[in-house]
């Protein structure tokens, strides 16, 4: 299909924002940006705020707060292959480019009505966005932020009418390939942008109300976990000719409908091994599969329902938070015990979590206590307690750097 | 063991060395140093002038030249945790810490006879080098080139004297631990940083003549070749208790002992899935093993002996490297199919190759056409042939983020 004509809303906004992060850092909002390398930078979202913390994790320290962002409830972040600039995906369909050297706000358009996250495309030229309303994916230039592609997440209803869907699960995949899932739609659609006529694959059917989705590290899985129904869906994309297929029959809230406090996450399924680690529905569990054959081979009691359970990068542990009302712990597992070996009471309200590249810290989110507090993944020392304005999402920027995060 | 007194031997070196590469970077030489993200930065190794090329996989471009490296046969390359600084290891001993983004040298110094490679620990603080002259470890403070502590490769010999043996293989592990292997002595040690007080701990008679190691990817399991017999040499680092075990019994030369034009590097070995696929001795092959129980479960017939094997991040393909005298030729196994899917002859002596962060191009050298070539993985089309001076290591910064690496 020929590309549309780019829009022409995209919204400069330079303003240099900066809110001293304790004394001693206030010197350097008169200074010039400093020269300095980005691959120990990372983003924090304020999300009651409408801003971000940027920081550095070699110095566990709060480098600035950056406003402007707009509503970060349920923000994500990805960065540009340069690991220059984050891009923010704000729930009010805000599209935000900051600058992490300069502090400054290199770009933001509104794009949709509401953004639930996004992708950079595997050669860093494309960002994605998926959007609830209206649903669709719109793909900009990561340079630029003009509009490349429109693709409305139109499908038809079982009364033959068409229908918009949410699209959830924005993932990239090698190959220059965006996947993602459409809610209502109950489809899984690739996004081909290798070619200069994007090529667009829908896989019809696949299940009732996917409601996020993740990719594995490699890039070849695509597994959705589903709403209305139990089970998940996986499509491999090496394999794309065999279609989507149902893996673990039983994962969901099963037959007796349990009081889900928060449907979990499942960006950060941890996998080690041969072994994913993930939350259960609605159950102190965290279910362990084996990727060989998807099957189900074992249940590790946590504290209380997981949300977030991620693996450290060496794969040994994998760090757990959780829902309301047990959401001020967080445990470790033992990935070879397949058990519980730690809990830790960071603060109030734990939303969220990022390991540093090699693993030898965690940084963990405490929204209530207005901290991120840093772990010694080792030791369980704490390291570091730093302020920030409600915090959420944390994200580093080696990102950049591998598949489908 | 209380810390030595830092040797005073650091040689600040400031000049700032530009070597034109092409007319159109030719007017970068009297700017000011450019405020730039360091995500996707690389440094190529020129042997023959001591030279470094900085490049940029974005532009595909490279930035400039810089000199004063000493000499550079068979050198390596480590990134400090920031991405900012890359520590060059030379063959004389040099331990050069080169600004990527100012391209002067930020440090020098001579720091033994004949030094061949080291890593960075997990932490960022300490760069340990492997010397065959005078044999030992010695770890310096990445910021400040410090000495912080010297480890001689001291052994007794079968006949009770003490000799001094070449360190190979020098790797980080997590834990913030180096573990290195000792040629003449046939040990393996690992040198805990954790602590003020760094702990060794030596593994003996692990096997003749160790002559190069590995890590993977997780950090896990450090495998050492065996010069001096057949079969290869793991240390389980999650237990270390149960000491170091024999894996490949067969791997080697054999009992015919083939004429082997150069001993295969093991820093390449390709992880896929559960699949481990390394480089034969002497035979125009490509072994497969099984990474679950260390078994040989696969021979892939190539065009040449091969030196290095490397999978695509997205672990879909393994790109293999050959010696003299097949070293014009590059070959592409699908990890799938178990076969080669294509052969290029990027140019003359291909010496090293590396991928991009997330796999959509591999960057070739060919040290006798003075190029460095880039493809694309998915298409193999060439996509850029850049000038080089008898280029032979390529490192991008995002290894900067890895165990290992």
């Amino acid at each position: 299909m020929p590309l549309p004509r780019p829009l022409k809303t995209l919204i400069a906004v330079g303003a240099l924002s900066l809110l001293a992060a304790g004394h001693a850092l206030a010197e350097v909002a008169d200074v010039a940006p400093e020269l300095r390398g980005t691959g120990d930078l990372g983003v924090v979202i304020e999300r009651a705020t409408g801003s971000v913390a940027l920081v550095d994790t070699t110095a566990r320290q709060v480098l600035r707060h950056v406003e402007g962002f707009g509503d970060l409830s349920h923000a994500s972040v990805k960065f540009t292959r340069d690991a220059r600039h984050a891009f923010v995906f704000g729930r009010d369909g805000g599209l935000t480019k900051l600058d992490l050297l300069t502090g400054e706000i290199a770009g933001r358009i509104i794009q949709g009505g509401n953004s639930i996250g996004g992708a950079i495309s595997q050669d860093g030229r494309f960002v994605a966005v998926g959007n609830y309303e209206p649903g669709g994916v719109k793909v900009f230039d990561t340079e630029t932020l003009e509009l490349i592609i429109d693709v409305p997440a139109t499908y038809e209803k079982p009364d033959g009418s068409m229908g918009q869907a949410k699209v959830v699960g924005v993932v990239d995949a090698p190959g220059n390939v965006f996947v993602f899932s459409l809610f209502e739609a109950g489809e899984i659609w690739t996004l081909d942008m290798s070619q200069d006529e994007p090529e667009l694959t829908p896989y019809r059917n696949v299940g009732s109300m996917p409601y996020d989705a993740l990719i594995t590290p490699n890039g070849r899985y695509y597994i959705a976990g589903l709403f209305g129904e139990d089970g998940m869906v996986l499509l491999d994309l090496w394999h794309p000719e065999s279609g989507v297929q149902r893996i673990l029959p039983d994962y969901g809230q099963g037959e007796e409908r349990l009081p889900v406090y928060k449907m979990p996450h499942l960006e950060g399924w941890a996998m080690a091994g041969n072994l994913a680690f993930f939350p259960a529905v609605g159950r102190s569990e965290v279910l362990v599969a084996d990727t060989t054959d998807w099957s189900l081979v074992g249940r590790i009691p946590v504290q209380g329902q997981p949300i977030f359970v991620m693996s450290r990068p060496d794969e040994r542990q994998v760090w757990v938070t959780f829902a309301h009302p047990d959401n001020g712990r967080v445990q470790v597992i033992d990935t070879q015990r397949l058990e519980v070996i730690q809990t830790l009471a960071p603060g109030e309200s734990i939303l969220h979590k990022e390991f540093t590249p090699r693993g030898e810290h965690i940084w963990i989110s405490a929204r209530d206590s207005n901290q991120v507090v840093v772990y010694d993944t080792r030791t369980f020392e704490e390291l570091a307690r730093l302020p920030a304005e409600s915090p959420s999402g944390i994200f580093f920027t080696h990102r950049a750097h591998q598949i489908g995060r």
